[in-house]
């Protein structure tokens, strides 16, 4: 399909609802630190029922990744579709971190409000400032307890409930952000690493009704091949995994709600999640471990997909187009601080795979999490390759205090320390010390461990790869762009002439 | 002079002002990146009238330092009595760096506004929240072009009558920031390097009717250990010193206006600067070239010491003490954020010059000054000796985009690049490539060249200052208190016992 089908295609969807008369809304659902345990992703052993369900409706993304690794970072990008290093968001948003996105940014739910459409948030929000995020209905950690809003699936039902029955005529977005299957040892060590406790009514637990937990034995499960394979890590698996039987009992419960309010035949639902695993090698990275995320579109407008997988590359900077594009808004969707969005809107692929996705890309950008730790990366991946430029290449990758703390990070610790084996597919001096560039052939190495970077064969692949990655932080207005050799200057003199110029600092 | 001596001292001071009834008022005048280009500081080519005028009625410090050299965050440290690390303002305000003060951080304005204090700022703001730092009558950056309200010295004098002549009983805080000698070649090349040129009256410059400007020959100064011995460098001094006679008779204007207004008998006056210099080894260090700053204290109430020295080691982190000790203020100053601020009122030393001074200590830490800039630094200085922690080391310093295209480093890098003498008393690869601790003995070598860290002769020296840096870090709530090689635990089961613990990262 060229781009004037693609065009047609849009302008059709538009008046779907226009047309009818219909009610269109999106209901947005994300997992906080989701992987693929669940079987419409083929884990065997994790029971996810309703998530499996919701998989059978949709149209399953087996190449949506997210743009950076990071909690809000990630929320920032998703809801404003411009990658952090653009929105300003460059690491946390909470405690000391406190990074903001720029006030004159403009987010979905801004946007949506202004065009008339209800907008509600349930669960954790993680972003700001305030005036930049502001939705009509908010229930977040700004004004409940976390671990309620997002993780006490009763609760969540109750407050999804309530949005969806205001008796506006109104159009809605609704945005559930579970809070599982996030790790809290790191805060709330007495419900377990994963939280895996918290309402299942044993003793000083509580109780969320809802919540039929269901329970692994560490020994019988499949490990993804970036988890080291030992007990410890296993054990926290298996905790994951329970986690994981809430959070997808939580979207059932939000999926009957929606059912019940009559708007199951109207609405867009979108599942993903918003950063890797917390397990090494994952969150906070911008390897396929830590970046590819879960997604499902369901769309009640467009069958003719339900259950297949497109294999199409998609970023979750798709997100804010494609949901501008089901509510039909254009205008605001073209231009935010001059530059437009780069995604795209996901919605054709409901429809037709495209023909030919050879030049298909996403992009990442890493900046900080916590704000001590900098550690600012790059990255293109295509179909085949993967390339990665590491800003801060001299010094160590950084470690967060949650996964510190976790008995998988501490077993790699003590091991290496000990000089044990550590069952896992690299070494701690490895994970540490990264090379300023990263190239890896996904096709022949899907686990990032050969860099192809500086080999004379690959010098071609390699400077397309560059041109395009810098072309897109162009686009985006990447402060970073000369980092780490050159400064940028683009004022003054260099106001319509912006240049990389260089330090001779190597 | 003891403690309880201290004491009883500052019961008297503070209430001199509320026996007489006598309204008591503070004028705090801040250069912008200026140095000791000046009479007082016995620069013999600099001619500054106004500002030796000002030093024979102060008390002259010539042991003030910055706890940070980069404008925002020293500002913020300025008003608000805390580190950078402790009120959150980690690198610069304006455009995409967008750095911040946390909104619980109670600001010097904001104190003394609920005390009844009438409060205003002329000039450059360069901080925020706008909440956090508000002041009662603001003319800056943010409503006026900064090179009108901060280098305009006859709008300046106009804002400052303006200002002093509202006809309110309240006593008043007055905050002149002017924003020279600050370079401006990066934004504004056609004003010259440092803006030497701005309302000069030549053709298309623009008039400053009260300035009368000050030209110097490049070959007939006096340059600072610190700056290259070259034609590109000494060019850019006399240029610098220029700017300095506008800064130098505005600051004679200001006077002029409080003299007329009536106040000059009962207002304190404070001269500094923010950071040091915008030359190698200067702004952005923290080196005593980047953070020693001029400083005088002229109250009408003390003339013992007026035209006298102190050599106390004295921060920029004292101005909040001071200034609430001169209103009288005692409740607010004592707890913020939980932890007492770590300056101490200056007021004593007006008086007397402290008798044992063996133990005093003045630290700084700097975090980054661009976004792109991630270079944390502690450090500790005592009369006799210099730990400096890198916390990013492993990575070249880095180098600001304004900095950067000075012919000042210009020439640098060209005479490096040409493998030429640089006329420098380091090499710019000295200068990129620090190692994690630095240790000096400023009596022997006061440039900073010798590094004594890590040499056994001083192992105990070092342990000494390590200790202090620490608990100064602790003591004013560092976030990076573990970096670069622990991760710092203090939530969940460390909330009341943090620990640094191990990364075995290097
Ligand atoms: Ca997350
Ligand atoms: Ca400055
Ligand atoms: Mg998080
Ligand atoms: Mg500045």
């Amino acid at each position: 399909m060229g781009k004037t089908g693609l065009l047609v295609l849009l302008v059709i969807w538009a008046r779907v609802g226009a047309e009818n008369g219909k009610q269109l809304n999106v209901l947005l659902i994300l997992a906080d630190d989701g992987g693929f345990e669940m079987g419409a992703y083929r884990n065997k052993i994790c029971q996810t029922p309703n998530l499996d369900a919701l998989a059978k409706n949709s149209l399953i993304f087996n190449n949506a990744y997210t743009s950076v690794s990071s909690c809000s970072p990630s929320r920032s990008a998703l809801l404003t579709g411009m990658p952090a290093h653009q929105n300003g968001m460059y690491g946390l948003h909470q405690a000391e971190n406190h990074f903001d996105s720029f006030t004159n940014v403009k987010s979905l739910p801004n946007i949506l409000r202004e065009n008339g459409i209800r907008t509600g948030i349930i669960g954790k929000k993680h972003v700001g400032p305030k005036s930049t995020y502001r939705f009509d209905y908010e229930q977040t950690e700004e004004n409940n307890s976390i671990l309620q809003v997002g993780r006490n699936i009763t609760l969540i039902k109750l407050l999804a409930r309530e949005f969806l029955n205001n008796s506006t005529d109104k159009p809605f977005f609704l945005y559930v952000a579970f809070h599982d299957p996030h790790r809290c040892g790191h805060t709330h060590p007495e419900y377990g690493q994963f939280c895996q406790r918290f309402g299942n009514g044993d003793v000083g637990m509580g109780l969320i009704p809802d919540w039929r937990p269901i329970y692994y034995q560490w020994d019988e499960l499949e490990l993804p091949y970036y988890i080291p394979d030992t007990e410890a890590a296993r054990r926290e698996v298996a905790n994951q995994y329970t986690t994981i039987s809430r959070l997808d009992q939580g979207v059932g419960l939000i999926l009957e709600e929606l059912e019940k309010s009559g708007h199951a035949d109207d609405t867009l639902v979108i599942y993903s999640s918003d950063n890797g695993t917390p397990f090494p090698n994952g969150r906070t990275n911008l390897y396929d471990s830590g970046i590819a995320e879960p997604m499902f579109i369901s769309s009640p407008l467009h069958k003719e997909r339900h259950n297949q997988v497109t294999y199409s590359l998609t970023s979750l900077l798709d997100i804010v187009p494609t949901v501008l594009d089901w509510f039909n808004i254009t205008e605001e969707s073209n231009e935010i601080n001059s530059k437009k969005l780069t995604g795209k809107s996901l919605l054709p692929l409901l429809v037709k795979e495209p023909e030919n996705t050879t030049n298909e890309a996403i992009f990442a950008s890493h900046n900080l999490h916590e704000v001590t730790m900098y550690y600012p990366m790059r990255m293109i991946r295509t179909h085949r390759y993967k390339l990665i430029h590491n800003l801060n290449y001299q010094a160590p990758f950084p470690i967060d205090q949650d996964f510190y703390l976790s008995p998988t990070f501490q077993d790699i610790l003590n091991r290496t320390r000990n000089k044990e084996n550590l069952y896992w597919f690299k070494t701690l001096r490895q994970y540490y010390n990264r090379p300023e560039w990263e190239l890896y052939d996904l096709k022949h190495d899907p686990v990032e461990l050969n860099n192809l970077a500086g080999k004379s064969d690959y010098k071609d692949i390699m400077q397309e790869l560059e041109k395009r990655l810098s072309e897109w932080q162009n686009a985006t207005s990447d402060p970073w762009i000369c980092s780490p050799h050159s400064v940028l200057e683009n004022k003054g003199d260099y106001a319509h002439n912006p240049q990389c110029m260089p330090l001779y600092n190597t």
